[in-house]
């Protein structure tokens, strides 16, 4: 009996075409075809959790925006004005925002799940760790449960957005020391720092790892998570490690979803069957940090908004990848001579 | 009085984002918006042009395929199966199947336009030129007139592709010749010749340009699209040229229609304001060629199946452009802190 992959593999070479000259569209058809464990794939459903909570260590000024900019976009979410909504709106996503520690209280918006871990979101690492393991715990729950109501809706494809001023800064710690770089290749310009900005970033960073270092020489994903992760990050984890395990196919985002990505393919190896790493952006240790999981991004746009946007640029792609799978011909049908 | 160009600028940059934070797409919201002369850009009946046509050089085995693949695939468009078809449909474009030159009697097949220049298609260029002068304005002509057609239903946005066995021999002499590049960094593998096929390719096409050569010293478009070109390819040229003119967005799709808009963008240099070029293939020297003419392609998915694949799989992302431009709300009206 030949096993499943090799079905879906046969059927993905005996299409209408060269075989291998769709390229990237074969593999991600490849991907989705044994996740779902079917030659006939569907995307159903698809849905976008931006989850948004503030930082202590925007206090230090590590970031080019202040951290109102968190609230005012997630109620500017919910207006639809937001780079997310019109992506959403394109590809056809549910959108649920859900506010982890946004600190605001943004309980005149409906359409905010409040879901807070702590009012005014995580504590300060230059000092200490960001959060307590039960908040840890919470916040990783609290993506789970996401992904388990996506699911009950039916879906089975989500993407991953944040909202938090300043998380290029936890991003780059985890980066850092779970793939052991120097801070200096994992601290970018986030939403537009200047050298200077940057500079300062850099030894904030290299100050809050030291504390860190002189408490713990554990480089466990548990604990760096707790450590320094926003709630928003922590929650994305979560998420991703729920759809691991019902098998939905995860769209993972830029540099900060990366870095979320990869504490989860730590957590759950089985994470990297469903994800799919849609887009590598400006920021400075992206491209390495990709390299260093063997992820290679569909699109490299640019883009450096955040909120999920380039997984849900690059979903046209992987949409197009299972409409090859099921709308293709293949050449007995189409009496074509094969090519080779 | 502000110059339209800085107007659009504004908007852009006013944008609820983080100025330039959604890259590419913001440099394509701007040409959409100059290309349109407006603010508030459409895409309106997005039609693909798919010119299909034979080539005497295939004669000389320089493919993986042989000719009759080129009918085969014509008539299996019309049936719904082919790479373009699904695109097609995925993204709401019209398809125009045109028979410039085909080797076989298409005229069971009412949805194929036959515009035949000749009824085997090219002659063969290791002898002669491909065709006359004569065929070359009629070719051109064509194309010019399915733009019009177009044109006339509302289409505002196009995208070309292909369907002719062995056109990448033709591509690469007009890369080789326009751009002063040796032939070996301008010959590939097609649709998948192996290496001592790649060997005997540019052979052929060598023997050819020394045969060209040795009647003319003339490098220019009109000459070396009359000499090499295909039917298909020189329609495709036509089609650019008019789309100019009417200032309609051109998506360019890999390696072939690469070479068309070289053509196109010596023959009229305002051809480059209205292109958009999609998709970087895998054929050595696509990368070189569109170096060479400044364009940096939008998306790299190693497609090489040709029909215009590769344009319309990036068009959801100039959809994503014009969106923004049209949806994304301002800080302003946002009452959101603006970044920097």
């Amino acid at each position: 009996m030949q096993h499943f992959a090799e079905i879906l593999k046969d059927k993905i070479d005996n299409l209408n075409k060269p075989k291998g000259s769709l390229g990237r569209l074969e593999e991600l058809a490849f991907q989705i075809g044994m996740t779902q464990q079917t030659l006939s794939p569907e995307l159903r459903h698809p849905m976008h959790l931006l989850f948004g909570a503030d930082h202590g260590i925007e206090r230090e000024g590590v970031s080019v925006s202040p951290r109102e900019v968190t609230w005012q976009q997630m109620a500017n979410f919910t207006r639809g004005g937001g780079g997310v909504n019109m992506f959403c709106r394109q590809h056809g996503f549910e959108l649920r925002l859900i506010d982890v520690g946004v600190d605001h209280d943004l309980s005149d918006f409906p359409d905010i799940i409040n879901r807070k871990v702590a009012p005014h979101g995580t504590e300060n690492f230059l000092y200490g760790p960001a959060m307590t393991e039960k908040q840890c715990e919470k916040a990783l729950e609290i993506g789970r449960e996401q992904v388990d109501a996506a699911y009950a809706k039916g879906c089975n494809i989500i993407s991953i957005g944040e909202m938090g001023i300043a998380n290029t800064s936890p991003s780059s710690i985890w980066m850092s020391l779970m793939l052991d770089l120097p801070l200096e290749q994992c601290v970018g310009a986030g939403a537009g720092l200047n050298s200077e900005g940057i500079a300062h970033k850099l030894e904030v960073l290299r100050k809050s790892v030291e504390n860190y270092l002189s408490l713990s020489s554990e480089h466990s994903p548990s604990s760096l998570i707790h450590y320094f992760g926003g709630f928003e990050m922590v929650a994305a984890v979560g998420a991703m490690l729920r759809a691991t395990e019902l098998r939905m196919t995860v769209l993972v985002d830029g540099f900060i979803m990366s870095a979320c990505a990869l504490m989860a393919s730590h957590m759950n190896p089985e994470f990297k069957q469903v994800a799919i790493f849609c887009h590598c952006g400006d920021e400075s240790g992206h491209r390495l940090m990709l390299d260093r999981m063997g992820a290679r991004p569909l699109i490299n746009l640019g883009l450096r908004l955040g909120e999920g946007t380039g997984a849900l640029c690059a979903f046209p792609l992987v949409a197009s990848a299972v409409r090859m799978l099921n709308e293709m011909g293949n050449f007995q049908d189409n009496k074509i001579t094969k090519y080779f």
